[in-house]
């Protein structure tokens, strides 16, 4: 089996270099690359289509953090008839159904098992288990950055800006940094499991998206004196066919696994009408686990074991089905904010340098709405939601 | 693709049930029972040979709780050139290599994946992985019902006997439960998952078992006081090709992963050389998470995907490799049990109803002989591993 690689960052030097140390039979033929740099040029290549017009090559792994360059190559690929292995979660997230297709029509495999979770055997298993199973529900702490900011601010005692300054010395950050504390990584992948696990057609965009960049350590005040841990949860169930779904800061009480999944790992589950619930915790991230991912897919394609995706259906969203009490938190009292949330307050905590708000029970879609309007007042605010 | 049932308990029913519901081209054409008690002649048979000689068979599943007869019907199935997969572990952790021999020699497939973590993709993930990685360690919380009575004992404050018999009330515990509670059902599980993860042939009788029947609630609220949670843990870890295992209660702070798996959960984890340390979280028991995990072994054999299992190695058991520090709790002060402790003691504890021996770092190899030391005294004493 011969594969053309796309890229040659830390992510493709990693996939070569796993392909190169565990298999004889499966090589990498060609690497496109931005810049020669006096590379080898029988093996360096800057033009994709001395890939693609090369009939040895019958697979294409994109190993490129740029989402548009990305989605490009892979509709090139698919095209000339080439198996794509795709690493770039935005660019699946953002182009599933259309690639997806693509794929079908050309009579080759389009496969990204390392977009989400990589190195859990996440999508795999869901696509195994889906042939016995109706999927109900998927949820996961599905960005490590997050989870490590959170981790970082309530053992240290520290800021969010600093806490974001020391994960990033640590490297676990994305370039795009931004997109993981804000929550967007996290929709991508939430949408990308929505479509395989619940066969159900979202956006990224569409998923109501909340992110941690304005919490601060009077939070974790509040939350320590109530043994709670807040993580950055991506969540979806389908009712009834209606389909409920966040990203959003969540909180859970200290005892439960969730709550305890700590630093550099994740935890990631779905729900399954025969089997029950199913979690997944590692480290999720990184290099290795990546190229650990992409030689499954790899081995998948070889041995033409590639499970089934089935194109996604559009479905209802009904974010009435879930009810949660939630937490807000501001900088002072306010009385605009007060308008909005009296109707739906629990209890209202006020010390000197905050005001914490929790609600009863309350539906995503009110919840939803009650944001919005928050939002409007223009004042700094943390959102968070009871797990239970 | 029609299958031949034998065994029709609740296991049976549940795989018949979920084939029924779920698979329109796979069908059970015959059940073996013992009795037929007016049941359908055409479908319920009382004599194995009328499934094996019913050449429309290619697949017996074997749902029977005894083990010589699991055994036995295992390879007069395999003789007869049927794909076999079974449910029973203790029939497939004693008869591992034989077994899979004669499916290797007869050109048919022994699969098992029900048997270790039902319901988790334990085995199934392995055994991909192993395409790629080297697996140097597994562990996990193989047994529901230990986990299970250590956690009423913890919560509800109860002595062993009465957590035991709370379990066998809910229902949770095998006919057997002497083999949950002294670690025997965590010792077969473990030696198939070292037969078929690290590649290394075991006999469970081999494996250093301890279980939990000796834990008294005196030892809880020395755990309480240190923030320590007991667990009953399955551990082996290859180091330089040489193995350590051992079955045994062991000690986790409370906030980590293995100290809040709760009541009927189970973790199971194992370490990749590429992909870093995966984990997997789930009640892994039951008649429906068996059923799934069955489903899943019937569509790699329908589909012809069954992963190659490797024919496991004699390797070298080396305890000295792993070094931790051990609990041991006794009713009272012994000068005999002090003359065997002494040159390992870290520290006594010492209270009207137990004496707390805890040690310095030693190696599972000494500990085990202390063990046997210890046993030859004849009196009551609970063992526990700090896990770090």
């Amino acid at each position: 089996m011969q594969i053309g690689l796309l890229g040659y960052g830390a992510i493709g030097k990693g996939i070569y270099q796993t392909l190169k140390d565990r298999f004889q039979d499966i090589y990498i033929k060609k690497i496109l690359v931005r810049n020669l740099n006096n590379k080898d040029t029988s093996f360096f290549v800057t033009d994709l289509e001395e890939i693609l017009n090369d009939d040895d090559i019958d697979t294409v792994i994109i190993a490129i953090d740029d989402n548009k360059t990305s989605y490009d190559f892979a509709t090139m690929s698919l095209n000339a008839k080439k198996n794509v292995i795709m690493t770039n979660k935005s660019a699946v997230a953002n182009h599933f159904s259309e690639l997806l297709k693509m794929a079908d029509s050309k009579g080759v495999s389009f496969k990204f098992e390392s977009v989400v979770g990589s190195g859990l055997p996440w999508l795999s298993t869901i696509l195994e288990y889906k042939n016995v199973n109706e999927i109900s529900e998927v949820y996961g702490t599905f960005n490590g950055t997050c989870n490590l900011i959170l981790d970082l601010m309530k053992k240290d005692g520290i800021e969010f800006n600093e806490a974001l300054l020391k994960t990033r010395i640590l490297c676990y950050q994305e370039p795009n940094y931004m997109d993981d504390i804000k929550g967007e990584d996290s929709a991508n992948k939430l949408a990308i499991s929505i479509m395989v696990a619940l066969g159900a057609y979202v956006e990224p965009k569409d998923i109501p998206t909340y992110g941690i960049e304005t919490i601060r350590n009077l939070d974790f005040d509040f939350f320590e004196r109530r043994e709670l841990s807040p993580k950055l949860v991506s969540f979806a169930k389908l009712t009834n066919g209606r389909l409920s779904m966040l990203v959003a800061p969540f909180l859970f009480k200290q005892g439960t696994l969730m709550a305890n999944v700590s630093g550099n790992n994740k935890i990631l589950g779905f729900k399954g009408d025969i089997v029950g619930e199913v979690q997944f915790i590692g480290e999720a991230a990184g290099v290795y686990p990546t190229a650990n991912s992409v030689m499954l897919d790899v081995l998948d394609i070889k041995n033409n074991r590639c499970s089934k995706i089935v194109m996604p259906n559009e479905v209802i969203v009904d974010q009435t089905a879930i009810k949660h009490k939630f937490y807000f938190s501001f900088d002072q009292t306010s009385s605009k904010i007060e308008r909005i949330l009296i109707p739906y307050v629990h209890s209202i905590f006020e010390t000197q340098d905050s005001v914490v708000i929790t609600t009863r029970n309350i539906d995503f879609d009110t919840c939803i709405d009650l944001l919005e309007k928050i939002e409007m007042t223009g004042e700094r605010f943390f959102f968070a939601v009871y797990a239970d």
